[in-house]
């Protein structure tokens, strides 16, 4: 069975995901759709691109990965397909995709132009698809044409390029010893705040957030007492800032974009 | 594959949709189950009517839309199927299928009566099914039974009809050239206000909700400056009042049942 | 089609869950997924104990049940597989498992070792797993074997037990006539507050919260007016205590831990 996952901000209370699976499987009824999260705050392309990359290698090859963060829908934005050595990737060109594409091999990029690949809903007259829900008229029908291996080519114009979010890299500074200065990119569910620093060359001697907290890399969250911080290398290959049993972001006041040290 | 889909009241906090999903795949394992939503607030048999209404039309013919708002469960209102030239239709009858079932062609109404397509949880002792959990216990496996093609009229008994929830009619109105008067359904996750108009012969010159916001009709949320209103026909084909980059519910003050005016 | 359920508290607005089904169809692509919650209070075993408990006997036999409730992920808490007449278990040794394995007839407890059937994240440098994501690294991958077949002793070490978490016995006392008391034990999203009280064996004269509600025992809720209380034998098989069209637990301020008196 081939597999379409899905990454948006358009929630589960309103219809809008239910209306995209139902374009997907009336292609391609074959399909395991799978929810990556569609609670990206309302906008926020950053988020959505973050969660891509924290989870679209966890999928076997040729997995469609389609991400819809889209404030930009029915302007001039570009639709894009992408093919990588690995997997295909469909959303709107506004650096949604960007995260995932940067750890990739890319082989082309094509502009979503070919309106036979779209689907009309019935209840929108005069047009070929809506002006508000590209997701559920462009994004997963193109998704679902892709597990059925139209050729990548049929799927409009090539593209030389694709639009990329700055990544904030870590850099070295400060005296003798040297430090390693980051930022708070995502906070999770949990409270882990997690930060841009995925290599920790040498020794670490502490991790600091001036004003708010200073800790240890510790390999466990369990090695410090319940309710004290800690560093540690979070699932997708992130320093993170946790507290044992508790909720760092809360009890530390950490927010995205604060300064992380790693001495 | 067969499709059913599930629009509900449950939430996703407690296990009540997966209690649903594990009946369906203990009767027939290759459905594929398609949330909706299960957000519908407790009991608001209208606002789930609506969600079904908006997306039941994405899914390919044959479907089985299964939708339970029931706030009457255990009671004397009975529990259906509808049979129309496209899809089926299984929950209560209170209402909660009409909307979409007045854009199809209905060919057969039937009372669930026929208990030997219930669920009989191992649980509930001395009783053919739950008084409480009618989504489980009948709903769930009359769904997965129908996906089996068991006879329509092995159901229950033939009914002569459903009962229908009133829809607000837009009423034309006013003095010289004319006032098509709706009004706000539904309230979606961007705060986009949607409204009961769905045809706008003529030309529109002003959009209005008296004492909150007068605006214009526009093919695309840029089209005004970010934080500027609109309206615009949404993607169900009904006309919507949408702040560009915002939140028109909340920025404005727009309500369900508001009056909205076309001019 | 094999079935895995997966019962957690990793939440939705995250990519964790989305992961873990990647590392699932990675394995074996013929799975069928279904959530029962993800919503369950961080760190609450006890709450996805009984989500579990209150679902896992409507999916059919040979099912795969994970739960992943585990605030002890890395420590030293063992992570186990356990085969029962009917089912498969896979979680973390912490109880979240226990009320449902209560209720079963337990045949084999293993422990998962054998890091061969484990997923390596390629973020993850130098470890054999995370230590924060066994939900991802080792029990989603092990879930995904086990509907491969592969054999029950190969997962590692066989353990001659699993940890129990205490579930409060409804007890006798009183003078004449006699009554049962119980507690309240979980509040579902309607407001219903279910209790540990499963058998009512004689005559019900009355239930009882000291200084909150005074009800009759119901076959149904409309048997009350609406925004009356009443006790009702719910869909698990448990008393509730319920408000005909209304939330017990706010309207009567019921609360986890509340004694229920039944005479």
């Amino acid at each position: 069975m081939a597999i379409i996952t899905l990454t948006t901000d358009f929630g589960t209370a309103d219809w809008f995901v239910g209306g995209m699976k139902g374009v997907i499987l009336g292609i391609n009824p074959q399909v395991s759709i799978v929810d990556i999260t569609h609670e990206v705050p309302a906008g926020d392309i950053r988020a959505g691109a973050f969660a891509l990359l924290a989870s679209y290698r966890c999928f076997p090859r040729l997995t469609v990965h389609c991400a819809v963060v889209d404030p930009g829908v029915g302007s001039q934005r570009a639709a894009i397909a992408v093919r990588t050595a690995d997997y295909f990737f469909v959303g709107p060109d506004n650096g949604v995709l960007s995260f995932a594409l940067a750890q990739e091999k890319v082989l082309e990029v094509h502009r979503l132009d070919n309106d036979a690949y779209f689907y009309h809903a019935p209840s929108v007259i005069h047009k070929p698809v809506s002006n508000t829900f590209h997701g559920r008229d462009i994004f997963a029908p193109v998704a679902a044409r892709l597990t059925q291996n139209v050729p990548f080519d049929s799927l409009g114009e090539k593209l030389n390029d694709y639009v990329r979010l700055d990544w904030p890299q870590p850099r070295l500074g400060g005296a003798v010893g040297g430090v390693l200065r980051g930022e708070i990119i995502y906070i999770d569910r949990f409270g882990n705040a997690i930060t841009n620093i995925n290599t920790l060359a040498g020794s670490v001697s502490k991790i600091r957030v001036q004003g708010k907290v200073e800790c240890d890399l510790k390999e466990f969250y369990q090695e410090v007492a319940p309710g004290q911080p800690l560093g540690i290398i979070g699932s997708s290959g992130f320093l993170e800032i946790a507290v044992n049993n508790g909720n760092a972001a809360q009890e530390l006041g950490l927010k995205i974009g604060d300064v992380v040290e790693v001495k």
